[in-house]
């Protein structure tokens, strides 16, 4: 059984607060219903965790009515950090759970493809993350005032949701960086203080992050147009 | 003296030629205009070279009385590669000019400001080049397949234009890339290869490269706010 985590709990500072970002209208429907449409869509997904802030339950739980969505799912409340909120959104997974893929509800435009591929990556790896090649020129800088190097970018990946893993896998590599105190924003990077490979999955469609205000009509464009096909 | 080299050769090929998406009009004029015209605002620049297509001269030269631009400009023709656009760049500039500005055409949000502070760092240090923090999760992977290792996102800079330098600085790194048959994208990185250091110069507003169509949106955005100011 595959479950999806969909963390929905950030602070969301850079644009007023998370539940404004996540709930702006897009092509005639809040941000967070098009994240949850896509995983209610993917045929590779048994149930949906929504990780929400407090008292925001009965906002998120209308979506599933308004919008016709199928799928079991649950809402859980967050911790004050993201790791927190994934960790609260594990301890809500069905039992029989063995896959689960965690997503940024601020990300609108993932596609039922890279949810899939996703998916089976992580089943055949144990953790896999969705990422697309980097094309600025990227510099080293330690104290960012002078350039120490230009990295190779051809070997540079910007990482995004989904990230799936294998649940044994992702409880591991959370347990190990609660235990020594570190919080990371991204599950993958715990994989790798428990030597668990990753792999990388080609997101081919652009998939990104509403984050700024700025972000909004880049955004508006790829869902108004995916809405049209 | 300080001059500045727009570099408006490139083929542009993600997005149709380049003279399709630098003539796109966004906010009552082409892109191209719009980058031009902060150089012509920017008082540090003395004169300015656009590097352009062959067969492009007219449709260039024709901005400068349409807009009213007032400095003094030139055309030269581009060659195969943009460090060869450069190299001819170079080639045209006044004997007296000491600092050189490198700015790609397709960066239309580019500021006054931005110019400005990345003229004086290369007066100061020989080469400067405006850049921003990298926000993503960055991952490096030999294979693209999977990841060896997370990056540590806070030494890394992601670079933009423009790029600028004292004049016999780039002469001589461009001249060493030549000798040695490198081919760079980024004119920084061609100091490297002389051991010049590079001063990051922090972008403070949006200044994004127009490379594909989805890009469109988000510039039209920046540059309609900017024109309403």
């Amino acid at each position: 059984m595959t479950s999806a985590i969909i963390v929905a709990a950030g602070k969301g500072t850079r644009m007023g607060t998370n539940a404004e970002k996540l709930f702006v209208e897009i092509a005639g429907r809040p941000i967070i219903a098009h994240t949850w449409e896509q995983f209610d869509r993917a045929a590779c997904v048994d149930e949906i965790i929504l990780v929400v802030r407090n008292g925001m339950e009965q906002t998120f739980a209308r979506l599933a009515g308004q919008f016709g969505f199928q799928k079991p799912h649950r809402l859980v409340a967050g911790g004050p950090q993201r790791q927190d909120s994934v960790w609260n959104g594990l301890q809500a997974l069905s039992p029989s759970t063995d896959i689960v893929a965690i997503q940024d509800a601020a990300r609108p435009c993932t596609t039922v493809a890279l949810i899939t591929a996703t998916v089976e990556a992580a089943r055949e790896i144990g953790a896999a993350v969705a990422a697309q090649p980097v094309t600025d020129t990227i510099k080293e800088s330690p104290d960012g005032k002078m350039v120490r190097r230009t990295l190779d970018r051809s070997q540079l990946w910007s990482v995004q949701t989904p990230q799936a893993f294998r649940v044994s896998v992702i409880r591991r590599a959370i347990s190990e960086a609660r235990r020594q105190g570190l919080v990371f924003t991204d599950d993958t990077a715990a994989c790798e203080l428990i030597h668990q490979p990753v792999q990388l999955v080609v997101s081919e469609a652009p998939n990104p992050k509403l984050t700024r205000p700025e972000d909004l009509p880049y955004i508006e464009m790829l869902l108004s147009k995916s809405r049209t096909v």
